[in-house]
């Protein structure tokens, strides 16, 4: 199999050279990292790639995992890349010296992810969600609870999850329901039934550990009176040997895709002999929860964007191999005697991979821009810097999360027309990707919730602030661009697209100052992709502009193709996406009130 | 399992009061039925479904058809399928009284294969192949070949397959190589392969009669040089026993969907003795076939849009029962302690069902506008009216056939979302109406064949008297509805749209005037998608405008409720699809180049 599934290159050009990595090197907290080493480090990770992900990938889908007797049943594989994930330095990368870890920029560690995602999207769950329940371990957890479980999942030896949803509370976590009753001997006692529980049982992990939404006893209703909790699969007794911990196993969802990554539905005391300790304060489970959640969108973002990338990698290669059909000649007809052409030279064909490309590569680049934030955010050295990228990276984290998941279904389904017939068999990954990738509208939030909580919070969030931010981010490019003439007339239309949202918001802000939030946010969705095609035109515009620079300065580190190649899809993105946005502003200027439930059902 | 699959009074609703089936009724062709006795011909089709379709679509899906020592094995529900369709007229009821048919209109067929299709799109196809194939043999086969094939076929003791694509052809059908030889004994020696046949081979199947398209030694190159064989797996001796003729079952394609109904990769006279009759004329095979291909078309339209009415179903069902999350109160708050709502009282999940309810009952007027013109045509009384009723047919087809499979994609992708987490989950049906859903834009030409045959064929034919035609028709409801103060904006926006297809045509045409074909039709998948948008919202005018009449004289054959949603979905079409096409206009007028191939190749 050709190992082609990630552009290495891009993914190098949009981390340096467009997010420029270096300036996030010159701070304090990374200061034993240099760019070699690192490009080094996510070298070693596309080799490892290579290696031990993309070879199991279509194994895992028709090996699925499987439930058995208390038991998960995955790909032995699962062991392997967890324990190598420990071995490289994946799982502790990002944190602290003191803590075990490597200090490595976020971006780095997303780079390096995003390729084993674009390799086999099954695997990198595993050590991500472990290496997200050390964090909260970590930042919340006690000395003691620190030590005893973070260092055996930094290594991979031991797996961690995130337990929220439950069977009758799907995403509304308010109805939280799983029960932590105190006891005398610092541990509380875990009931409840948690579902949807990715990585959450295996038979190969010597423990698992579980950080658990629950309700203290008399705890206050709604989301307020929701703790956090650490419950492993097998408690350690004082002699440090394993103990079983009552964490039942009680099936794994069969899903459409992702088969290799486990699902499952976890009972916690069954046998009222389930222990779980407190991290961090009584009734804040949730705020702390949701101070990882930003990583965990960025990560559900980047594994969409890769398997965007590796379903363009693979259809493009397909379309530069299928001989089929031939041009039509000047009198409208084709010649039988002529030789086929490759499909890649049918105009329409060329219009997918464009698309696929466009969107792939541009998701890339929001991600690593979402990362710069990150990282930005957490080693700033003012206030003011803490404030702006605080605001700025919640601003672009629900688009962050939705566009690569929604778009990106878009372009893999491009992807799979693109071999025609094939793209539907088994025997080619192109339905694999398609079937993947759509659980990453629906992950850590889905698609309406992301788009509720853009306009509903993140728009307001301090008066607007953070809005305003991010169109002074956009601005910038705009101004530059406009003073290249071939990228005017683009930087042009996008300026006049960043204006008309402010239109849009004037139509729709007077709804929620009356109070009538569910008309405000009825077409919360439609703003979601009207904003999301305006900040991705704003990354393309911004990679033309450096390909624009280094094509004329002739500071070239890539081929000229290279760079006009760039150019061209961005003007892809201006003539087929960036129109889409039209139709969205009618849609949302429209007084047409049909989606909120009236006096009658009318939907019938 | 409920048996919600299909709206029952929808689909009557559009079939006798808005395309009127009793006008077809009156043709001398159909006299001998009448409303009451085809009414009781859809119901028994609805029973059958119920019976035996419907409760074998997830178990089909979970034991697809495979392939084993040169057979194809499938569910034994295949057998049981083709001759219940055989006993109640399903396979013979277009044909004619005299080759043992019943004459029923092709539209009641379509309105009772379209309950099939949402209730099982696995078993559907192997009839209506048969079916297919039969016509063609009544159409253009000699007399004995009528006599010796024919009535087994109708009574679904044997399948029918069409044998088109080649290994090394895909969709480029003037590349067919397959061989037929003369022989001196009134048959051709047949050799070849064929891939992607449908319902080609079955374990239960007593035989199979193949039509082939194949070369005859020395015929011109490319597509004037087909002709037409039938081939059948067992061929008839002079005693009447069957003897294998040859046909080899190589392979069954194992693909994401629609995994009951076999795709077989044929292979004829690998031991030189496969013999085939010519069907019709020398070289005249492709023209034959293609004389069925606007109902093959049709049909793949109908599966399409049958899915996405099964899904809507499905997931309406769950927005009705599942409870989760709460209103946002005048504070932006929610009160934990209230009640749980309905999903479906979310505007979010309420626009994904109107998004779903429009597509779905959108596309099935197009596929019974269809089916209405195709009738018309064939009883058609005066060379004016089989003009008119030709061109206007051949318009649609296109956009019939592709609408449906790609705007269905969208609606069953919206039903997944429904249902969140359990949407992804093989417990529930969505994901499999979304993984059988998507081969529907591929099948019978792809939606990029079929936009440059609306662009490239049927725009320019008969110097435009086509669209013409279709432009006529639309406006016709346009001025009737103008006189409805209700929906008088409604048909002035459609005015509008309609005169900017217009606009678009002129400045595509002189490309094509000066012989730039490709430059013509690069952007011919948007212009389907343009066109298609606006005959479904002239489809949505239509109900509504007949709904508002229903409602204002009184004259309802429904509950007012069941009118008043029709508008309010006519509403939901206007508000969130309609303006699409102004993002498509604004990409088709666009003077960007950029997915023709230049000098260099930017796609990398």
């Amino acid at each position: 199999m050709s190992k082609q599934y990630v552009d290495v290159d891009t993914l190098k050009y949009v981390l340096y050279d467009i997010h420029k990595l270096e300036h996030i090197l010159d701070r304090e907290r990374y200061q034993d990292h240099d760019l070699e080493s690192l490009n080094l480090f996510i070298d070693s990770i596309k080799d490892f790639s290579d290696r031990e992900l993309y070879p199991y990938f279509k194994e895992m889908d028709e090996t699925p995992a499987y439930h058995k007797d208390g038991t998960v049943y995955v790909h032995e594989q699962v062991k392997k890349v967890m324990q190598k994930s420990g071995e490289l330095g994946l799982i502790s990368a990002i944190f602290d010296y003191e803590d075990g870890g490597l200090q490595i920029p976020f971006s780095v560690l997303q780079a390096a992810v995003y390729i084993m995602d674009a390799a086999n999207n099954h695997l990198p769950g595993y050590p991500s969600l472990t290496q997200g329940a050390a964090e909260l371990i970590v930042e919340f957890g006690s000395n003691l609870l620190k030590e005893k479980y973070v260092p055996k999942m930094l290594s991979g030896t031991w797996g961690g999850t995130m337990c929220l949803t439950e069977p009758q509370a799907g995403s509304s976590l308010s109805d939280v329901v799983t029960k932590a009753t105190p006891t005398d001997n610092g541990y509380y006692k875990i009931s409840g039934q948690k579902i949807f529980i990715s990585g959450g049982d295996y038979h190969n992990a010597d423990n698992i550990i579980h950080l658990v939404l629950a309700r203290i006893d008399n705890a206050p209703k709604g989301t307020k009176g929701i703790s956090l909790f650490l419950v492993p699969k097998h408690r350690i007794k004082d002699d440090n040997s394993l103990e079983f911990n009552d964490v039942t196993t009680v099936a794994d969802f069969q899903k459409m895709g992702q088969r290799g990554y486990c699902t499952t539905h976890l009972s916690f005391g069954d046998n009222e002999d389930c222990r779980g300790w407190l991290v961090g304060e009584e009734h804040k489970g949730l705020a702390q929860m949701f101070l990882m959640m930003n990583g965990a969108r960025i990560a559900v973002g980047r594994g969409a964007a890769a398997i965007a990338m590796a379903a363009y990698r693979t259809s493009l290669q397909y379309a530069n191999e299928r001989p089929q059909g031939r041009k039509l000649s000047a009198d409208g007809k084709k010649n039988p005697t002529e030789k086929q052409s490759l499909i890649i030279e049918h105009p329409d064909v060329r219009r997918m991979l464009m698309l696929q490309k466009a969107i792939a590569e541009g998701s890339l680049s929001l991600i690593l821009l979402a990362s710069k934030y990150h990282d930005i955010l957490h080693t700033a050295t003012s206030k003011e810097e803490k404030d702006k990228y605080h605001l700025l990276l919640e601003m672009i984290i629900p688009i962050v999360k939705t566009y690569p998941s929604e778009a990106g279904v878009l372009a893999v389904n491009n992807g799979l027309q693109t071999l025609g017939g094939y793209g539907f068999c088994t025997d080619f990954t192109l339905q694999q990707y398609y079937r993947d990738i759509r659980i990453f509208s629906i992950y850590e939030g889905t698609t309406g919730i992301q788009s509720q909580d853009l306009l509903g919070r993140k728009v307001p969030m301090e008066n607007g602030k953070a809005l305003e931010l991010l169109a002074a981010e956009i601005m910038k490019t705009i101004v530059e661009a406009s003073s290249d003439n071939d990228l005017k007339n683009y930087a042009d239309e996008l300026s006049n697209k960043l204006q008309q949202s402010q239109q849009i918001l004037s139509k729709l802000m007077p709804f929620a100052l009356k109070g009538n939030y569910e008309r405000y946010l009825a077409d919360a969705n439609l703003f979601m992709e009207y904003l999301s095609i305006v900040v991705v035109s704003w990354l393309w515009l911004e990679i033309a502009l450096d390909a624009s620079i280094q094509l004329k300065n002739n500071t070239k580190k890539y081929s000229t193709i290279f760079y006009e190649s760039k150019i061209e899809t961005m003007k892809y993105y201006y003539k087929y996406e960036l129109p889409k946005i039209d139709a969205l502003a009618k849609s949302l200027m429209s007084d047409e009130e049909v989606t909120i439930k009236k006096d009658k059902e009318y939907i019938i």
